[in-house]
């Protein structure tokens, strides 16, 4: 496996510290990645700290890691964010691996929490794979893959 | 019928392996038509993930081929994508075909298999036809045609 | 009236032929405007099928024309479509007149058709117009003009 | 003041010559002010109005007129044509002062046709000014300042 | 902590000098922050008000302080301002942080006044920080940081 570096920008507005995982993540499964990471205030200034972020380090592939809060303004800002993370990658060329966790999703803090674990792991292997170059994720297409939860899995023809 | 090269980006999140419809389709219609493939997460990453195939490959149309989630959240995705794709369009100036199945348009996951099938397998056809230049489809403007369903025909005149 | 070239991009999910009445007007009553045509797929095409066009055929203005479908995801295409075609205007600086007619908009198919025809001929007026630069609708600022449907007409001081 | 150009786009759509109350309050106020007008059908066509207005005749700071239709479709269209202009500002580099009057806005037509020529003219003033250079509204800043209705004034601290 | 210059940009639409609280919050805390200050007329200028006023004076990172009115319109507006913002940060590489407090926030005018101040003075910090570079805001990664009320704090595992 080649070495490459991903770039993983966080939020201070998240209720996790969502960054932590991913590096765990990567330094457990793919040691030889360098990993560069960037703090912004929160969703909607995760597009241009991945440009800022990148153009200092150069990365291979970057992450863009958030929580979108629980009222209509939130959900608002989070597609205003998701759309500034499209302008993002246009203007890299790069991999942006969006990984937004949705404070109402869980049942309960312990749920929300295994979602924000659960997803940011998943999206790092994604990330890391991804910054690798080639077609790393052929085997997966198709296969209903879910991050935050279980698979869907595959519907088949019968 | 000119050789050329179609482009297909597609996603580890759907549950149906749409490539292989659109792989299929054009070997069999289409055997001079070199085809490259590239697999990303979901939908959000299509748009850049033709970006980068196309980057490598020099395409001359791209299929992006997606599958939309049933709750609000997935929509929300789904319109980002949509907007990411319209940008790399620009970006490229190439077609880029979307072929999006919503995951709550089947009656039932046999039917919604269907539609997966039979919307990849037409827009298959409609790149390829496009991705040789000229203007390949006049004879079907305005004809009410569909991807996915029955066409709706035209509306004429009494 | 100077000699120049309107570019024509159309659909096949239309169940009207758009351009023929943009045609059929344009040869009636500018006989000395060249017309080039292109079709692709959907509304969604709209958008980079003129940049294509354009490409190709350097034109003075362009056309856009297609059918939104009645339910809920097929307004969110149109709205798509419509900023893919936003982006393509500020991309070419040309003028993309786009005509959309909503498959909803029609009491009975046969008025449906009406509006096809009445806006897509009209539209085609004001495309011809703007080609040929200057400012040609200075005349009808402010004066409620519609396309599909009769005038608005200017509400006046009392 | 320094002598300056002003750029005014309206629309065919509109039911009121929108252009007429701008160019009246600069001529009044602003007599050293040189304008450019150009009409452009509808409120989708602003964006593209000011872009090809400017090519032609280098203004300091542009105005968008437009009036956006009752109707649901009206509204989208209208979010449509503001993000269009922001895509324009982007591009120029320069102001572009929307002034949208929406057609359900006024109690009675009388209403509506005095929101028209308020917010009209008070933004022609702001145009003129920012054209300018400098900072000329510094002094309205947080003031609560309304175009199209009385001024909601500002909030103090008791 | 390194010289450096933060750009204000702020609105006369808005009810409360938001600007005022920013710049005595940099004053007090960062008095070696250079400010430079430029005022609009509502929120849809913010992001060419930021992009002219760093082209004058080539900021660090900038502030657009804006509020949002109540009606369902001015949330549209808001939108398309905050989607602006997002193309101005693409264009400038630079952060811009956007300060936006809507009308129907606060319970009373003072609850609302408290929140302009609020959101403003805590948000300048952090303009203030990621304006002299390298991460500054690391130790508040995750940690549920808020601006215009109380932190939500961090969830941890049980």
């Amino acid at each position: 496996m080649k070495s490459c570096k991903v770039g993983i920008v966080d939020t201070m507005f998240a209720r996790v510290d969502m960054a932590a995982f991913a590096i765990d993540e990567l330094k457990r499964k793919f040691p030889q990645v360098k990993i560069v990471r960037y703090t912004v205030p929160g969703v909607k200034d995760l597009a241009i700290g991945c440009v800022i972020l990148d153009k200092r380090e150069k990365c291979d592939a970057l992450m863009a890691l958030g929580m979108v809060g629980g009222v209509a303004v939130d959900k608002t800002c989070g597609h205003e964010a998701s759309l500034g993370i499209q302008m993002a990658k246009m203007k890299l060329e790069k991999h942006i691996i969006e990984v937004f966790v949705h404070e109402d999703e869980g049942k309960s803090e312990q749920d929300l929490y295994s979602i924000f674990e659960n997803r940011t792991r998943k999206h790092a292997v994604n990330a890391a794979l991804l910054a690798q170059g080639g077609n790393p994720l052929a085997d997966f297409a198709g296969k209903g893959k879910r991050q935050g939860r279980k698979d869907a899995g595959s519907i088949n023809k019968k």
